[in-house]
């Protein structure tokens, strides 16, 4: 349930508020729906011990990628899309089921994309069980499913104050691969290379979710831009957030970006990037980081949750900022 | 993963070829996957002694339903296929999810649609858990699961010869419904009504499917046509079959057209009535009928499983009948 977008504005908007307005204050009837409609994944009860996370995305051709992207890249980045989402509530992805839309049966584009979804969904150890397919505007929706011990799925509602927010990689090379691709933005190879390869085909941090799950209290997936990622952790928790500008850990084709031009929504608002943006507190910080290095990815403290209602980012002399932008809307 | 066709055309075709082309011969990887692609539902292990069967559909404008097609009714459909492909199954429909991608967001159509599809999932107790809203061209994707004790779930390769092969209400009302609603039939009211409201409105036979779980050998939803449904049981299973023109269940308007028209494709190449075609050994058919007439539904038997490879329609004179249509292929 996150948006994946090649296509991007940097409108401030609110993308969940559709589905939210229409279907998330309706209470559940089943004592076994744990968690409904709001968070990256709900929860269900299956057994005595067993819960299944359950997510699902779109990308539609012309808002998340162009007729002219690689088949293959569409595939790996549908299956990546939800990987991230069940990452995000630490939990096992285990089955898959894939709805296709598509204006003709292009045999070239179908086996290129089948390649790319399902060579993903085996890395996972995740089985494609189900589908449907229509003649009909390039549409994709996928839907995955993941296993976890019942009561231990990360959300985005357990932050408390005075806990570290951390994120696992480096934030912005997909908002800057996506400039390159619009011609706003030349940069050399391989530097180019690795924008457009963050852009076309993200790391699920699927591991690092599972290795975080007893040590985070509250956990989400960088879709939208770590802004307004943390900005749904924060309301649905209740609390506020500070980030710190200069501690938002980037590669240097960023580094380099916004150092030269001082725009740094690549990093904090930009999307795409499918990193973790978890909360740890402050004793199992250490723990958190030592773990991840061990399956070697770096996870960088950026912040600190407030008792504050919003998240507000400080540059480095502690001067406020205002937020560039929180997001992107697919319907502004 | 059945269609539903407001719009439908009676060309012969396999829809399925193609989800199954690129992605049915993957061995799976994780042992508790029971069945994937091929049937109306997965099947997934999710503890010891219960299963999980996942279904999931496509609708789209201007194939699936018409731009002028009342909201309330498209949410309604929605909802009803993929309950009737849990129903074919046997098991307890119980939780959902919903991508949508809309052209912009409509509130008055988003309202409607919301009710329709939330009132009949409602009805049946299942919980909305999860979406996705994106803007694009209206494509519908709803995503659902069930719940059955391990083993005990219908599929399509159960069916063996000599056994009965049965379906629940009358068939043919939708497609003569559609041909009404294009203009190619005028009936009066309150027949017109009645036909128009078996189009847009149908029953998921639920309870059917669960009353029907320990006595049916094989089952199928009927969503394009009886011939083409029960073709996909005959392949499945390995076997042939016989129908019955007269036998066929239809409605006094179905009757009364077919009479006057000699075309009889209605009934038996119709699709979108969502009844349940089931096998059903001849021991137990009584006890089959008399369980749906408790619950108000009549299931009658419209031909045989024989050990030949194909559907088979025979008039009553015993003559076999060409068959005039196997469905509807979304890619013609």
């Amino acid at each position: 349930m996150v948006q994946c977008s090649l296509i991007r504005s940097g409108a401030v908007v609110d993308e969940f508020s559709l589905i939210e307005t229409y279907f998330k204050d309706i209470p559940p009837l089943r004592p076994d729906t744990r968690l409904g409609v709001g968070d990256d994944c709900a929860i269900v009860r299956t057994g005595d011990n067993n819960e299944l996370v359950i997510t699902t995305d779109i990308l539609v051709e012309g808002v998340h990628f162009l007729a002219a992207t690689d088949p293959g890249d569409i595939g790996y980045k549908a299956a990546a899309v939800n990987l991230s989402d069940i990452a995000s509530m630490g939990a096992i992805p285990a089955w898959a089921t894939l709805a296709l839309s598509l204006p003709h049966p292009d045999h070239k584009w179908l086996k290129a994309f089948s390649a790319g979804f399902i060579n993903l969904l085996s890395t996972y150890g995740v089985d494609l069980v189900g589908g449907d397919t229509v003649k009909g505007p390039n549409v994709i929706t996928v839907q995955m499913m993941g296993k976890i011990e019942s009561g231990t799925a990360l959300s985005r509602s357990g932050a408390h104050q005075g806990e570290s927010v951390m994120v696992t990689g480096s934030l912005g090379d997909a908002a800057l691969g996506l400039k390159q691709l619009k011609g706003e933005l030349s940069v050399n190879s391989p530097a180019a290379d690795y924008l457009l390869s963050r852009l076309n085909r993200p790391t699920p941090r699927v591991e690092e979710g599972v290795l975080l799950r007893d040590l985070a209290t509250a956990c989400i997936d960088i879709s939208d831009g770590l802004i307004s990622d943390l900005g749904h952790i924060v309301k649905a928790s209740g609390v506020g957030a500070t980030l710190e500008l200069d501690q938002i850990p980037c590669s240097p084709p960023v580094t380099n970006y916004q150092k030269a031009t001082g725009d740094f929504a690549p990093s904090i608002s930009g999307g795409d990037d499918y990193e973790l943006c978890v909360v740890v507190p402050e004793d199992a910080q250490q723990e958190a980081v030592d773990r991840l290095l061990e399956v070697g990815t770096q996870l960088t403290k950026v912040g600190v949750i407030t008792d504050g209602e919003r998240v507000e980012v400080v540059d480095p002399l502690g001067q406020s900022k205002t937020d560039p932008s929180k997001g992107y809307n697919h319907f502004e």
